[in-house]
């Protein structure tokens, strides 16, 4: 049994991993930390879970994560980077669903999060999660950066156009939408019901934290430098990200091939669907799974591609990813404990 | 490996069964039918299905179904009646999620369901499947009546004060409420999102289907008649139920009591959870898992119990109920397939 | 021109006020005070607003306030019972939206609020603002305090019966349900749109603030001491409240006349509409209007009335039911300014 | 008074309509048709019409409607192309909501409607009537053609981008989000709120009803033929629209301007508010209200100029854009019975 810790495990990302890790065989989870709620039985926060764990918060311990196999930091910014040398020191593994470890270059994160690195020497070693683009540095890794939510379902949707060069990589629009679920479990009068309830809107639609990150990820696929721009909204739902992806084709007689293209892409790949050309995927379809689903469309006489990508973002977009990163790392079945079909309806 | 053959599989139920018996390590299924759609793959209608099942809808085929170990039956009233008699000709185990089965007194049944019993014989051998009451009754049975929703709730959330002469039961109340998809997936004006969403209201309220399935379940566990008042509410949203449960105390000062009463009674069965006294429990604490969790609460100076008691109608009230059903009948841990906790949030 | 100020008015209860006011003919707001957010405009915050106000939030000042014909609270509690005695003695009109002088018991009031009562001999003078009850009253009145919205709803469903001794008023069961909006706007992690989002629970099961407003108007309107159970619930919704009432008649042959006597006592009555026996009122029918739309129900062989009453709450619940009673203390129609369908859907 | 007749009611066109009228000062509704619901009364159908109209649907009757000074219709296609050359032949002036009107090249409509259009005539006389760009024209119609619900927040949007030539015009993309309404009314299994709550995703992304009428009224703005890509989605709300636009501007330079640009384009128009850069328009802000809000922004060192803009689909996508229509057409303040703010929360 992988021992397992879990910093910071109040939020929905937190909650979220317990549900996960509550039906995966090979885990035991040795404590779930939290500062402000030590001592509350995860249970009476979060009664989805009564029956399934008997563990209370308790107050972040360095040598009781230090003897675990593994650890998750489900933290604020600023968290990880701080906590994270010790443990690397100690030899604990490390998946880290906070931004802490994802840009590699840190001028741009401190300007997105508002502080200096605190680890810079750990940001430049940790491997960005993404399974279907490092699955063999992930195997081998000590610290994973879990990905964003968003730059996942952005950038499953332009990889197979990016990496065989078929698209404009200075024209890439997303426009991508997310449940409520994404912006965490912190009072604030934004995130109400009554205030986002029956209401859609955009957000950060000058620039958004996850802009940087998607910008790295897409720029490496592409080989280049990519112009994109991407627009974030929030649905009156609780989970699910949406994202419609729009580039323009190169040569238009690549449309033919696109879609065996998607598919050849990503046929190894058990939590990424392409379904068939033209279909409209429904972020309910992935609700509480750990795919993502992704269709391609055509407009007549367009050169414009349009992908749209599906995930949970609690799932494939934080928790699922980092269990799948987990049992990687750990040399186990990618689906163990991932592997019941989403929740419809 | 137990051969499951499911018979009108397009609704709600239907989906919910394949969503829980994808996971359960004891079944194949063999087979599910649909008229409408014979032909049909079922990941083409619920694409959370993709990757899970390759099995398309097919005509109903009673030589194909008497095949079947256990045949689960999610259609409209009437067509269980109709088609059960056969397969219990050949042996075949039926658990019955329509209404066919479950009211002993069929002139009852006739008049609330608009027709005619076509089983009689069988409806007086069936075995009403509430675990909590019947399970030894269940483990022999050849065919189970599935509870419905809302019984399922209100019996679970009455029967302590009721097994044990506590209350008056010619004044019992159960005011109650559920998610749409209690009313399945045909197509009708009043059940769009455009006509329920942002909306409450009651309906049924001068009677409902339910209400004599309640009155028998209740009668049988006071053990003489008892006078209900049954109101259902639709809430805007999709799954779980919550009934709200009103009776009077004979003796106040068993007040006392009651919470022992109630743990006690419950203390062995694991998919009923009685939360600390003056709890609130909340639908989404049960959405997608087989649980019904309930609390209890008392107004000062007052000889009323409140019983507050939540399910998710499509699984506790519905297909997890029916595959509890089926674990039990066939000697498994009734816990199989069904041990993930509630998706929160 | 009616001179209007507002204290209190950043929360949900205020933006409505304004909504309403907005297309009275008859007044001009001249303040709108927030300590938090004054120097804002009332229209950077709600930008429904955007065209229809100039005013920012000021800092609340006596003496302007005191300038005005009328003055509506949107406080917490405590505020307006520590204000309106300077009001009084300056000879400015109030209508107080929150708890302060809704009860006559101030023993009771200290108990629920947690705090002396700054001002008994106001509460004592102060007229309970339900017009369907109090209207001449009101029409006198220097201070008038707004009812609260599930009292509103309650009260009126059981009035006739109360009124004509028709029930046993030992015995009255007022099971109700609200939108999220009836918390306010104040930040809450219970309150965020991913806690009750797609879910429904009871809440203050074991006693609530509003027990003893509606104790008190039941018992007058029955001029006896009521014994009333009341149990409120949370729905994922933003607007409406839908109370669910039982109550044992007396002599099961007054059911014949139930409808006839709810139509006689609203007759005259702008804002409640008794329907047909049997309907089901909807919260949408009424969302955005100062309506109260009620309906009978009789349950087989039972001597339970079933009374179902919708209202929005913060319409006929708070602001509206506010600006009705600021016109009959300015003997202008009932009805301006309220006279807008609800919108449905 | 302005005799009004209605053809078609029963659809949320047609209540919205109703809704508006009903507090219109100037108008009088003498009938409301349908064929399936004749002889229902209104507010049978649509309680929140109770005490606002006694009318009852009727038999659409020729005669009767050619007396109206103004008849809407709120009809399926192909209806109104049938029946408006009689009504002008009687010189009745007619609104039409539906899409019989809005297109010049009647191949294009024939291919997207899948029928031939019967009145080539009138469809070349009718006014599209989008207030903003063809006021005069309205002002003097018979026939005005209601845009589509879509095609006015695309176009408001992208209109003073377009008429001063600053952005690239074959480059044009909007990505557009509506609530349930915008589909209606008819019972369908993809609209039921067990579908469809909770949950997001395209539709028509391959092609859709709104992209000639959008490409039409685009084209015309810019003076050429422009490329647009237009991609909509389905909220799991009722009523709104948002749509986010995206254009290449020419010269970067222009980016200081385009504030000012747009304040001045509509800075004399009742019903289209330019709110400050870099706002996020919510759809609430206009819920119930005939307004379109919008706002620019722009992600640094990008050429892409964001605009998004939000509008109620059945007010200023549907019903209270006819209205406006109507105040037009007869020379009435352009605000009439338009000027509630709109519902928040």
């Amino acid at each position: 049994m992988i021992k397992i810790g879990i910093v910071g495990g109040t939020g929905y990302t937190g909650v979220e991993l317990l549900r996960i890790l509550a039906v995966h065989p090979e885990v035991e989870v040795k404590c779930i930390t939290s500062r402000s709620e030590a001592g509350m039985p995860v249970a009476d926060m979060y009664p989805n879970l009564r029956g399934h764990f008997d563990l209370a918060f308790s107050e972040p311990d360095p040598e009781q994560l230090a003897e675990c196999d593994l650890v998750f930091f489900a933290t604020p910014h600023g968290v990880a980077a701080r906590m994270v040398p010790e443990l690397m020191k100690a030899g604990t593994r490390v998946v880290d669903l906070s931004a802490d470890f994802r840009l590699k270059d840190l001028d741009v994160w401190a300007k997105w999060y508002g502080m200096p690195h605190e680890s810079p020497e750990w940001a430049a070693k940790a491997v960005y999660g993404l399974p279907e683009v490092a699955r063999d540095e992930i195997r081998k890794a000590q610290l994973v950066a879990n990905p964003g939510c968003y730059p996942t379902a952005v950038q499953l949707g332009f990889l197979p156009l990016l990496e065989n060069g078929l698209v404009d990589p200075s024209r890439l629009i997303a426009d991508a939408k997310s449940g409520a679920s994404g912006a965490g479990r912190q009072a604030s009068t934004g995130m109400l019901h009554g205030e986002i309830g029956e209401s859609f809107k955009t957000y950060g639609a000058s620039g958004h934290r996850h802009l940087p990150e998607i910008r790295q990820g897409l720029g490496q696929a592409a080989g280049t430098g990519v112009g994109v721009t991407f627009v974030p909204h929030l649905l009156p739902m609780i989970r699910g990200i949406e994202a419609t992806l729009y580039a323009e084709l190169n040569d238009t007689a690549d449309f033919e091939r696109l879609q065996a293209l998607f598919e050849e892409r990503y046929r190894d790949e058990p939590f990424v669907d392409v379904m068939p050309f033209g279909s409209h995927p429904e972020t309910r379809s992935v609700r509480g799974a750990n795919h993502c689903r992704m269709a391609l469309h055509r407009q007549e006489q367009s050169n414009v591609v349009i992908v749209t990508s599906v995930i949970d973002n609690l799932v494939k977009g934080a928790a699922g990813q980092a269990v799948q990163n987990m049992n990687i790392m750990f040399g186990l079945d990618e689906r163990l404990g991932l592997n019941a079909p989403a929740m419809l309806p």
